[in-house]
């Protein structure tokens, strides 16, 4: 295990276990068909402690998720438990990656389901393209309002049937940049594989829909967005091309554990950075 | 585990484990992406010995899968020899669905994939649906040529992915019906999450074409299209609508382990069957 990198993994109902030791059987439904969901935080050590971000609102949105799928997830204060049991044996890095996940558990079992979480040490390479990312679009394949009307597509769950996000990312790897924001084949942007996108320009700050698009909810965005008045900004929510986004005064991914990522490429096209406007986005988001 | 239906489960490199018992890790990108991919067929017992339907083109068509994502698959010879081992522990009913399942591994691992199988009892009510299931249409959210020149998509990949298909599942049983046939934006039928759809009129037997379109190639269907001359038939892969499917002389869901089920209604417009017919198209596909 000496290679390993730094994780703990605790299972509800049993608590940590060790790490690399297999919680799912072949028959959970999680690992045979992607049917369930996660959720995904940052675990910063502040001077004294650790501070788990946003974890009520990580909680809500794992919830909600949950509900969408209709499987049963155990009480807030289980889960809250659950992180500090792994908190208490964590020995890593400053910064670490708290994953909460959800299966439907057992195909051919008692409809108990999975649930377990990981913490695992934020590598360089993460913290590295908060300084800036080269960014593709690749086609989703979705018309910008194919979830209308369309529960069963579960658009906004945060599934664990990630695959196609992350081919897109090994897409975007062989492209020669570090991340992909997904278009509809109507031509909008929509979402990154794993960060929402939001961009500035004559002082409105804007992200994505919602809703018939089947983007997830952003808690990085609703914390920029909903703080956006402070500054004197205005905030929306509205789809546009690749070119409008060209246009704009700075864009960013922010995601829960990446945080804020200046878009310094799209296409192999030059996008303007404004280090002032990253400097509150930040701060808004919390880092 | 006195309540658990029969299961076998091997693991490559260990053999078979005890059922119940964890495989995957809590970093295993087959659970947490669900990054990696599946096969399945049917186990049979033929009088003197167990019968694995097509494992060949299944090895075959999993190796595809494998080569899209990217991520190596034992050679046949291997996985052959686990399959033996599940079946010399098989204590199970005379029909068995066997599943091959390969993931990408630990994310923070060495590079291992993980790959097991299951041996799972085919329940009665599988069995039952193979006299007729009523079916519904849902849309896939994609356009007919979605996958065109977007491999990051996917299309044709039998993915561990399949929360979709999970949901579309569960749409169509609160529907009062037991199967989905997925529709394009463009409005025509697709596949079903786990079958192919065939139909017959005028003396041609047909189904939906793969490619652009982000269907699986059906073994099943190139089994009853590749015989379709010996019985008289003409065989095609076309796109058709809805209602030129309920126009057909008789309209079957072809898979692996369920095997032949004709299509007695669709969106609870009754279809026409044909008995004969569907003897051909059974002894077309093996059982």
């Amino acid at each position: 295990m000496a290679e390993r990198v730094q994780q703990v993994v605790a299972v509800m109902g049993r608590g940590v276990v060790d790490t690399g030791a297999p919680v799912a059987t072949g028959d959970d439904l999680g690992l045979t068909r992607g049917d369930g969901c996660f959720d995904a935080t940052l675990v910063a050590w502040d001077g004294e402690g650790w501070l788990v971000h946003d974890l009520d609102e990580h909680l809500e949105r794992l919830r909600r998720s949950a509900d969408a799928l209709g499987i049963p997830l155990a009480d807030d204060d289980a889960w809250i438990e659950l992180v500090g049991d792994a908190l208490q044996v964590w020995q890593g890095a400053d910064e670490a990656a708290l994953k909460m996940v959800l299966t439907r558990g057992d195909e051919h079992g008692d409809g108990t389901p999975l649930a377990f979480l990981t913490l695992t040490a934020v590598d360089a390479g993460m913290q590295a393209q908060r300084d800036g990312i080269r960014v593709v679009t690749l086609s989703r394949g979705y018309a910008s309002d194919a979830f209308e009307g369309a529960p069963w597509l579960l658009g906004g769950v945060k599934l664990l049937s990630y695959a196609v996000h992350v081919a897109a990312k090994r897409e975007a790897s062989a492209r020669g940049a570090e991340d992909v924001i997904f278009t509809s084949s109507d031509g909008c942007l929509l979402e990154a594989p794993t960060s929402a996108v939001v961009w500035l320009r004559d002082g409105v700050v804007a992200t994505t829909p919602t809703g018939a698009t089947g983007i997830l909810d952003s808690i990085s965005a609703r914390k920029i967005l909903g703080g956006a008045a402070e500054h004197g900004w205005r905030a929306e929510r509205r789809l546009v091309t690749p070119d409008e986004l060209a246009e704009a005064d700075a864009a960013w991914l922010v995601s829960s554990v990446r945080g804020v990522a200046p878009i310094t490429e799209l296409d192999g096209r030059a996008l303007r950075t404004d280090p002032e406007a990253t400097r509150i986005v930040r701060a808004l988001n919390g880092f």
